[in-house]
């Protein structure tokens, strides 16, 4: 039972798209990850995952519509719906969604990761 | 599907130990509160709940020891351990938690809100 200081995780690794464990409450994690360039549209069928900018901005891009995302600000894509994270420069993230959740939702290419470390 | 400030947020109201709610995913609300004072000593047995401070400085007491939280800095307390939540001066906080929980858990009292609004 120890406090969790977003920027000192952050801190401990440079490695970009690949998500690390900080904390878990409720059959969730609570992830921190690096983001820069395009990842892949991919959905989660059966989990809700939200996206909290810790520091510099995000763009999620829905079929419909972009979400601006800057820090401070968080956005939940529902269940379901396909969506392609997009960072012209680098951006620091929160992510908090069920543990069985996979960074690719339905598609498995060479970005997906099975297991996940804490830090 | 809109994104969410924290801040802007939390300058829509000013009560006190009313947490409101600002998102929901997989069962959980996202909610911001604003703290200043001594709460009371509760738990909730089957809910881990977190508080991320966004503004301030917030004191999380435990029976075995005290929690110092600052921005950008949280601790889950896991379902089942009894916590004091503590302000000296007023700070504002996310907090995550299943769309059960009751603010004061276990002991229901003048301070028990049974509803909460959306805001």
């Amino acid at each position: 039972m120890e406090k969790v200081n977003l920027r000192e995780k952050l801190n401990k690794f440079n490695q970009l798209w690949s998500p690390k464990i900080i904390g878990e409450l409720n059959e969730s994690y609570i992830k921190v990850a690096k983001l820069k360039g395009e990842f892949i549209w991919h959905k989660h069928e059966k989990e809700d995952e939200l996206f909290f900018v810790v520091n510099g901005k995000l763009v999620i891009k829905l079929r419909e519509k972009d979400i601006h995302l800057k820090e401070g600000e968080f956005f939940i894509i529902p269940k379901g719906v396909e969506h392609l994270p997009v960072a012209e420069d680098e951006v620091h993230v929160m992510l908090i969604e069920p543990k069985s959740t996979l960074n690719t939702g339905n598609v498995i290419n060479e970005k997906t990761q099975e297991s996940l470390d804490w830090i």
